[in-house]
């Protein structure tokens, strides 16, 4: 359920789509995997760009790295190639390594021609430290968690402290994932953004709730004495923004770098130990696997069109960074440590 | 032993260090762990950047992506913070999950902060894809042969069908892990530029050995009828460079992009499905994990002495693409494929 | 004068340098020439990064572009190089080339050695499009404005309808010129960061004003039936930051890439025809044009300190913005078009 | 006329369109504009790329910094919006700002939307420092040179020391203008790559001629105690790359970079001070400045086939430069400074 009907605060002036969730863009399906005893909260989420076979029906993608003190894996062809064509996989910092070689296997599984009779596979995964709730170093994700979080995707899924969001701090409270969406016509024709983060970034005292400046309204609820986030911003935020709009890979980069400006809506400033990343795709521009014909046709817009797509994007990036929030429930995890949820706050 | 000495093959004008060998830059050891039975022909190489703690004692870095057709891990964050962290590992397309994971796994028993009190660890892996010779889909690099390929690190180390080289494929030939380096003369005090190859790119016919037009000179070494190499270049080239010259983070960048002119004239021209990419780093510029002062001091070239640096640079990598097919031994592997030595061919 | 004293306006937490202006960076003047003739609305505005010989004795610098639908001139170079060599110019958008032209006559009579006895030289100068108030197509601007700008040059200049600022608007508003800056301390040194602005983007509906949300509280100050400022954005906003802090290249574009979070919380979300692009330079680490070593020194900051220096640029791009609207007189230009001072509005 | 059929010289394996030049592809004409007077020797080359009004019917266009030493204009916007809306113009290195206010003024006489009730226009400048045989101080590329240019543009051009290309030098030898083409099949259907070159690179030492080391193989052709040309190279290569094949910007910037592999053919190592940029556009893919629908349709070819592109750009490259070489005559300029022609010197 989205942030306007449940606590009745509006991002913007678009309008969201049905579910004010990414999988309002037609196919795109997310799943959790939730790691919550004790000390350790983490998990893994994922996401589906469309229900069909990705590795033959790649899907047009760009990547924007805006700070890259981060680990996420799968940029580099992203950037190179213009697709995306396996799920995209959200998990804490040190488990890249643990996602990506199950991404791999789950992906041989389903195509048994990668590294026989074809190419290989580029598996995408991105990562945020949630070490201020989760016991890290013991590497809790396991290839079962990738499984269960691609098993579990589903048109309908949760926001908040779950999946890889578990463990996310986020303007010191309690993060996670969070998703928005927004509707805008073109032609006559009804087109859908939608966006899915996962909040691990900024602090108290910056935190702007659509234009309410809380951090400085409210006081810091970590009262010297008690147990409190640390002092160095060591988050990030990752974004992935998914449209049935018709966008060539120049134009879904220009749609990712909008990114930012949601999240310094909310009172990001990206610090350096911070990985911002984002990366768009659309589901109107496909690319086969194996080749036809050498010349294929897709659609663009005309980038004077663009700025309704650039609003929708920023009013989504913003809105799911409060929804995050606002889903997440307070969480008590390693050392004590207890982070409270927005929610609670307000 | 350099190709100079044993094949009396020299390429360019300059001086070669000791061994030419990039361990001529002191401090950086190779090892290496190979899997060589039947059909299984792959493995993994280690390079450690300096002997002591890589993590307390990071150095400087800069990374090129040529062609962006590659899976390699931790470079976006290469970019944003200008260094290196850990060893910097090869292995198979499919492997660079597992290699991250042990990477992690060894990162974390040297250093009990990581994730705990202080931040995450960025894991630097490069891949090929060996699927010519090597049973890829069995995902048969395992943590033990990160271990024995850093264990095995040395100054003194093989180069050839070894490590994350034994199932590449380079002109048609057996590729694998080649090494040079240059030394030069600055100010009156010397330096020393190596490079570390793994060469998996580019046809037969394409082949220029020192400028001698090998590829067309000689007749394809796989008769029709035989088993013969994919006509498709799939493969990869990963350029790693090492120097004691004190750089800047965008010099190391404009240094690791020298590396495309030595592959361009061995007869590489960069095919869609091959991933070029280099890496370059200094031992000379150090950042400490640790803050002491907020304000450090660095050494950099006035640019205008940067041209011996090119040249020293791309004459290593010109040479370490030959050095890495004389040195490989004619290997059979998956599916009966056999692929021929260069120094058996000349 | 700052926007603090006179309008009582404060944005951020930091403390602002003396002036509040970008010229509290010792050795930093900034001048402008200002043309002002019925349907001619325009000017030249020049920023001496140093009072030495620029050509002689370069600065490090780096610049980013967010959106670059804009033609500044000179960004290749200061990308691949790290330094600017020249005093910085801002002019209207059809204007460069002129300019580009009389900086390079005013920097050969300065340095005889210029394409004699040693290279060419690289003019950086930077546009926004200021048709809605200025007849454009004349080409109004001439080389004696350059002069001008350049002679006008001092640590007291003026803000607003100025300079290159004079016919550019700023969410629909009077926009043009506007500074800051902010002073910081490590390892017990105060440092200074200045920002200079010229603003020419975004439409009134977005304003945000230090936190209050005035594109929407007040009423668009354009009722209809008279003229008002066209639909689309097609503006730009170029920032130039300023610090005597030492930072590599590498820092110096990761603290230009936050103008755009400074930029974003007064309501900017880069339009599509909005060039928004920022360079940075430290007057700290020199690079001389002729050598005497081949190996320099130079200072950096270690990471971990920037997010200080990150939020002194945020503060300062932010307060720029504001304050280049707050300077701006209303102005009446080209077709009759009459642009708002906000200083009116409030 | 091709270089093949006057001096037998051919380079790689692919087909030539019929004139062996960049006006192969179809609408493509190039004219110069020479000044050769003296100690003057320089001028401007104008290469249209289609022959209906370029600023309503943009081509898809990218382009890619090898070396940025260089003061080329409008490269940020073709990056950002992937399109070319004016003839390309090449000059000497301080005549930019000269060239981009003609070009201007050129595109305000032809549209006289600009600048009133549309947007600005970006024009795209290259240069090469020619100042080895011109008196570069001088400024001696006036309007009028720009307009002859334009005015002169065919598709039968010539090649060597003529337009721009007037006073440049490659490797120490007499360099200039130099083009290429080849014609490949997809689909069944021919297409056409073609190559523009201004060539002022390179030492003498490192010539390879289609594989035969010249500049070793033949002695200095300037022996000591002869006015000499400087021992650094502070040259710059230009290449223009047009097709008729539909590639997407993505691709372009792809095959924009193949450019180096050519140029390291004939032995450039990219030195410090040289700029090598290429820009690449299809005819084949058009964006209307008016805009009718939000939703265009594109051609792109699946990435498979690019490995055939590839070689024809690399090989068009190549031969480009040899071809700039072969044409030009030799040349006696500033200072007593004469080049001496390739062809004089085979």
């Amino acid at each position: 359920m989205g942030i306007d009907k449940k606590w009745n605060i509006r991002i913007g002036s678009m309008k969201s789509g049905p579910k004010n969730l990414i999988s309002d863009v037609e196919g795109v399906t997310v799943g959790h995997s939730t790691i919550a005893c004790g000390e350790v909260q983490t998990g893994v989420t994922a996401l589906k760009p469309h229900q069909g076979n990705t590795y033959l029906d790649k899907l047009m993608a760009a990547c924007v790295v805006f700070n890259g003190m981060g680990k996420s894996a799968g940029l580099v062809e992203v950037e190179e190639m213009g697709y995306i064509e396996t799920p995209l996989m959200l998990t804490n910092t040190l488990s890249v390594g643990t996602v990506s070689e199950a991404l791999v296997r789950y992906m041989l599984e389903q195509n048994k021609d990668i590294g026989d009779t074809t190419g290989s596979v580029n598996p995408v995964v991105f990562e945020c430290n949630d070490s201020e709730l989760n016991e890290l170093r013991g590497l809790h994700v396991k290839e079962e968690n990738v499984r269960e979080a691609l098993e579990n995707c589903s048109a309908d899924f949760e926001e908040g402290a779950v999946g890889a969001g578990r463990g996310m701090k986020c303007h010191d409270l309690k993060g996670g994932i969070g998703s928005a969406s927004r509707v805008f016509e073109l032609d006559g024709k009804e087109y859908t953004i939608g966006a899915l983060l996962m909040t691990n970034h900024a602090k108290f005292e910056d935190l702007i709730v659509a234009g309410d400046p809380v951090g400085t309204r409210f006081e810091n609820p970590y009262p010297s004495g008690t147990i409190r986030p640390s002092e160095k911003d060591k988050g990030s935020c990752i974004t992935i923004i998914a449209t049935d709009c018709p966008l060539s890979e120049r134009q879904l980069k220009r749609i990712a770098r909008r990114a930012i400006t949601g999240l310094s809506r909310t009172g990001s400033f990206m610090a350096n130990g911070s990985g911002e990343i984002a990366l768009a795709f659309t589901t109107a521009n496909r690319k086969p696997h194996y080749i036809k014909n050498a010349v294929m046709q897709m659609g663009l817009l005309h980038d004077e069109s663009l700025d309704t797509v650039f609003r929708a994007v920023i009013e989504s990036v913003e809105e799911a960074v409060i929804s995050s929030m606002l889903h997440a429930e307070t969480v008590t995890g390693r050392k004590g440590m207890k982070l409270i949820s927005l929610a609670e706050l307000l």
